[in-house]
């Protein structure tokens, strides 16, 4: 059964090969100051820059910029990119880059204007934006699929000093308003972050695909995005330049996050929590921390829900039925998984991300504590998902 | 390949049986003059009427009525809309039924402040608005799935005098600004009603699902709709009150249709056509004159897609492969439908409708030549569909 809910994306998505050309009509009807985020330069040896800053030119527009956003941007990062909004009265921030510079772009863009205490209100406290709050508008130039951060409201923020990474998911009005999609962009982004955005993905929709046990339009839309991402994986692992499969994965990570598929019913966000407490001690790449635990974890919660995992095997693996118990089913859906992992290289284990048996129970210890979908994980579980997962 | 486009919905929508709660703050934020449209008035025999007015009420607006919109809405209704708008200085206009309502307030929307004569420069000549156009804010109270219209920018507008019956689907400037999706109002609506409008979804799923040979993120959406479609509406047939039912297929309707699954990728609407053009003839309900030509039709254009259809039969209809030569499949999974058909009490054939072999010529004349998806019909073909549909 779909419970009640309210959908709102208000994100204007300009996809395929030929979306750059929009971006020029995509900045028209924001003011002239636009604050320019982005990372560690890759963007000027790739081109993407220049693409960007000729249109922003051409517009007239009085461009400043804030490049260095780190992978799990800072708190304090933040602030700085606040004190530069403040200054230069920016009207836009145009985020080119990964998920971290969005997720960065939103968290200047709702504290640019707050008096308070940002990180405490927000992130901490989880509040809301009042309703007379005025926050920056954000649009996003895409360059790696995976996060989704493009077309939702989330935004996670690193707290180096107190050691606290916690994601924020701010309502419509942090939403991007915008956002180019070129699949041609992810092409420019390593073969491992290509194989890390691909599990992302994937595990955003197993973490809401895992939850409930109702017939529900939700499940049907996971099933489908599940199916397009492995298809398109097993072609893009082989050839990275095939831009039917890279337009798909890209297209796929967008709708795996942005809400859809997880409306009116509950979700397991249990591999997310286990993921970010791995990289906060371990500093490994997020999409492969997920993958290291993903088949533990599973292993775990599947004799809570064998119906939901058989229909797992059967509809997204197309697994025959014939001749197998549904529990055995359940395995073989999950074995399927493994090999997936495998075959796109993803990590298999997390001693290869730097996971040792010492730190296991610092790691147990730092994961945040949900309820999960189909089963309330103990810390002693915690702990024997990370052992098995070495 | 996902070819290259724009997407943007930003329809609010609040979703669940307690959605009606909530639209006392979905009218916030619009001004005070308020045209209410409905159709016969089976809101008031349900209490929908109710139900919306005493939040008008408490809002203090000023409600002026609309009543009367017809199942096929005329120019001459948008046309009077469109003098009572202008005459109130209406702020929003609120839309209480199902597609017709609502795709006749979205005339009356773009009409209300253009000067020409909207029906030429909109519905035939198929422009769009201008950049400056002022349009009015639609919201919407849905109380039929189906037409998908409640999240979408689609208007048919039928032309009594000169028995023309044309669709416009404008930009995101007149999609509803929100829509009330509640499915225990749906269960107000006739039996036949229902099961036509679980037809008109699964319809437009499959005319955006039958076109293209490639491996696209949208055929894998509309896969899934489709299975969601076909388990809720077995079970919705049998138990008209099952609320799990019913609101899957109302979700599923609303998804089928705002452009999501045929985002780049060709579609095939020569089903709708054919259609419209029965309406035309006999006023048979919409979605029944879909169901009544679909089978021959899909039989005439399958040996263009074999492959295509094969996969419909193996993915949607989870008929075994093992045995069947791929054409066997393909045929096989048509009979699934057909079997579908009598399932639910759709329309098996035209003569049930109205059809009779003298006006099929008529019909054929009537139909609006689209190049189709996998196969161009001649006018010959469509009066072979038509004879084979009898």
């Amino acid at each position: 059964m779909l419970g009640n809910f309210i959908y709102a994306n208000p994100t204007k998505l300009y996809f395929g090969e030929d979306s750059k050309a929009h971006l020029a009509e995509a900045i028209k009807g924001f003011g002239n100051n636009v604050l320019l985020t982005y990372g560690g330069g890759s963007i000027k040896r790739n081109g993407i820059y220049d693409d960007v800053m000729a249109v922003l030119k051409d517009a007239g527009k009085n461009v400043v910029e804030l490049p260095g956003v780190m992978p799990n941007p800072t708190l304090e990062k933040v602030m700085e990119g606040v004190k530069v909004a403040r200054e230069n009265n920016i009207d836009l921030i145009l985020a080119v880059g990964g998920g971290s510079t969005i997720d960065y772009s939103k968290a200047v863009a709702v504290a640019a204007n707050y008096e308070g205490d940002a990180w405490q209100t927000f992130w901490v406290e989880q509040q809301e934006p009042s309703v007379d709050a005025k926050i920056l508008p954000v649009g996003a130039v895409l360059t790696m699929a995976g996060t989704g951060s493009e077309m939702n409201g989330g935004s996670v923020i690193t707290n180096e000093p107190i050691k606290m990474k916690i994601g924020k998911v701010f309502d419509e009005r942090v939403m991007p308003k915008f956002a180019i999609l070129n699949p041609r962009y992810t092409f420019t982004v390593p073969y491992n972050q290509m194989v890390a955005g691909i599990f992302d993905t994937m595990s955003h929709i197993m973490e809401q695909y895992f939850s409930g046990d109702d017939d529900s339009t939700s499940d049907y839309l996971a099933e489908g995005l599940m199916r397009s991402v492995i298809a398109s994986s097993k072609v893009a692992v082989k050839d990275p330049e095939n831009y039917e499969a890279r337009s798909n994965i890209m297209w796929s990570a967008t709708w795996a996050l942005n809400t859809l598929i997880g409306e009116g019913k509950t979700q397991d966000w249990m591999v997310h929590m286990i993921g970010h407490a791995i990289s906060a001690f371990t500093h490994a790449t997020h999409g492969m921390t997920l993958a290291g635990v993903s088949v533990a974890y599973y292993r775990h919660v599947m004799k809570y829900a064998v119906k939901r995992f058989a229909r797992f095997a059967k509809v997204v693996w197309e697994i025959p039925v014939e001749g197998k118990t549904e529990e055995e089913l359940a395995n073989a859906g999950i074995d399927a998984l493994a090999e997936w992992i495998k075959e796109i290289g993803a990590a298999s284990n997390i001693s290869s991300l730097g996971v040792t048996s010492d730190i296991i129970e610092g790691i147990a210890n730092a994961t945040i504590d949900l309820p999960g979908g189909y089963h309330h994980l103990s810390h002693e579980e915690i702990v024997e998902i990370l052992k098995e997962s070495l």
